[in-house]
């Protein structure tokens, strides 16, 4: 088992990242929350409720905990304020009636932990809660920041509140039974921590490629806590997105412009931001942060673990006006994070149409 | 005018209260809301829209900024899910688009600050807003503390968050045109936060009863500083709820349960809280917590100021039975605040029925 430490300003919490912890869940929630009442609501989507809803609530009335388990439907577009209305009813409907002493488990996906984050952030103006991430994204991901939302059809996480769980538990067992298409969102998200901060964990991705797309327990364990810690510093640095936090962009505004064009059924979120982050290193080749030959490292490091480095068919200037829609802009301009070499990255503000629609244009023939 | 300031541990902020500051809003958020861009989104109901709406657009407007007015429907009942949806979906089909920098103004009663606060809270995961009260009720109450919200079936104020205000402008020429039952409901919250902190604070109600009644501006402004003054000073000594903001809610345990008891419709909020803080005045004279004389001055102000001191046909057992789904209850018992003579309270978790029946009891013969 790993831990790692997230420090934050207000307060910190621990990540716990192992095999067969979800059997640990009941004594994990009374340390995170040493002031939880006796009512635990375990809020999951249909999919995760019937794979692991059973033995979250074995492990928490082991753990001396009365839990009750709330289920919505499972489906991106469900992350919706109707779907949030819903489960309020359904936690407010729990009798005897809950307090600011019940605890929250977000046990599921990026969609379960933001609907359920802000359910726990807003339900008598705030409950402590624990996420169970079962998905690889979800882990290295979401499990850090405390960013909770539901989406409106004016944009995604465009409602939603800062409410950081006290504590996440990652059972790496989860990921046995992840679909490849779901291994490889995540994938994508360990590539940018790798790309952002670590060159030697692109190495570690590199040599243990097949033990990760197996999702061997103490590789996945390993591979989720380097990813985690990276994040975690990111976050802690800059907690209300301030400054460096927007490293986490890396690949990403391109990426949501390529997600959006190809359509969420064609393409999946893991693939955009691979093509997003290989647009991304070619500008930077052009302006000489990045050498050739990690531009080709990095190609190679993304084919082998399955991911996308070219998409044919794509209109350059279509993906850049999508990307003037991205609400990471700053006053209008939009704000990119190229590589500085490998591992390291930077924030650039003056990149025009002219530079970017090449790079953008290569993407068609990154095959070779 | 006068200045307030509320200091927070978070960060604080000023109360700004006189005749006439409406006009001045424009330039009070500029300095409240350095930060904040063009587009501003003022949110009232219905009625306080065709009242002061035009002015405060025209202030807005005088002060830079580009104000759009999102309305919803006057009345109570609308403090829910629903009508905060709408407010989103109006708020968030602005064009251009919404982004970080766009500030909320709150200009209403007590509803509209509790939904354009949780508005304010949750759009892009917190907008800055500031608030400008138009009731007393609001004054002295909803301006300071940063508690906003939305009713659910279950019950008042289930679904909210905490979020401080930039500012608040209280611009006290609105209590004019307010209805004089409205304006008891303030005036109730002033004679508790008097009995709780203030001796003084009664004098000055007793010699100014006429004045107050007519909203004499100049009065209305010492009135309401006075009062934001001392919830300020509760509020920043607790910003949280651990503990001596539990004093905020004398009388209020009561006065809630004969409320739903009579009915929202026949009895003011005002009102009832005037028969709560009677009923805990006298089980502390029971108590020898407060002399015979002092209780009789309590009545007498209270009387003085249109506030009911009786309240015929209530039946005890059943005030008792709703006492008990007060949502302050800790651990399942009743936290009651009761007065240490006129100007202080203690919290009190020893009170049983059949201390408590006869108190309310009483208030059937107050009239004597």
């Amino acid at each position: 088992m790993e831990i790692v430490r997230v420090n934050l300003a207000s307060r910190g919490y621990d990540v716990q990242i192992g095999s067969g912890l979800m059997r640990q869940l009941g004594n994990f929630l009374r340390e995170a929350c040493p002031k939880a009442g006796r009512t635990v609501a375990v809020i999951a989507d249909s999919t995760v409720a019937d794979l692991y809803g059973p033995a979250a609530l074995a492990a928490l009335q082991a753990g001396g905990f009365e839990a009750r388990l709330l289920v919505f439907p499972a489906g991106e577009s469900n992350k919706n304020l109707d779907t949030y209305a819903q489960l309020m009813d359904q936690l407010l409907a729990i009798q005897p009636p809950i307090d600011r002493s019940t605890a929250v488990v977000a046990l599921g996906g990026g969609v379960t932990g933001d609907l359920a984050g802000f359910v726990a952030a807003t339900a008598l103006r705030g409950l402590e809660w624990v996420q169970c991430p079962t998905t690889l994204l979800a882990d290295v991901d979401a499990s850090v920041g405390g960013k909770t939302a539901v989406d409106h059809h004016a944009g995604k996480n465009l409602i939603g509140a800062f409410h950081q769980p006290r504590g996440v538990l990652i059972d790496v067992d989860s990921l046995k039974t992840l679909p490849v298409s779901q291994l490889r969102n995540g994938l994508a998200e360990c590539v940018k921590h790798a790309l952002i901060r670590d060159r030697s964990l692109m190495d570690f991705i590199d040599r243990n490629a097949q033990a990760i797309l197996a999702a061997d327990g103490p590789t996945m364990t390993t591979l989720v806590a380097r990813n985690v810690a990276i994040k975690a510093a990111v976050v802690s640095a800059d907690e209300r997105e301030a400054g460096e936090r927007a490293h986490l962009n890396f690949g990403h505004t391109i990426g949501h412009a390529i997600e959006s064009l190809v359509g969420f059924d064609s393409i999946g979120h893991g693939e955009a931001v691979s093509l997003g982050m290989v647009a991304v290193c070619r500008l930077a080749v052009g302006r000489k942060l990045l050498a050739q030959n990690e531009y080709e490292t990095i190609l190679a490091l993304l084919k082998r673990i399955g991911l996308p480095t070219y998409q044919t068919g794509l209109n350059p200037d279509e993906v850049w006006r999508l990307m003037q829609h991205d609400k990471k802009a700053l006053a209008g301009r939009l704000r990119m994070i190229l590589p500085h070499g490998l591992g390291s990255v930077g924030i650039y503000s003056d990149l025009s149409q002219s530079e970017v629609l090449p790079a953008i244009a290569a993407l068609e023939t990154n095959e070779s």
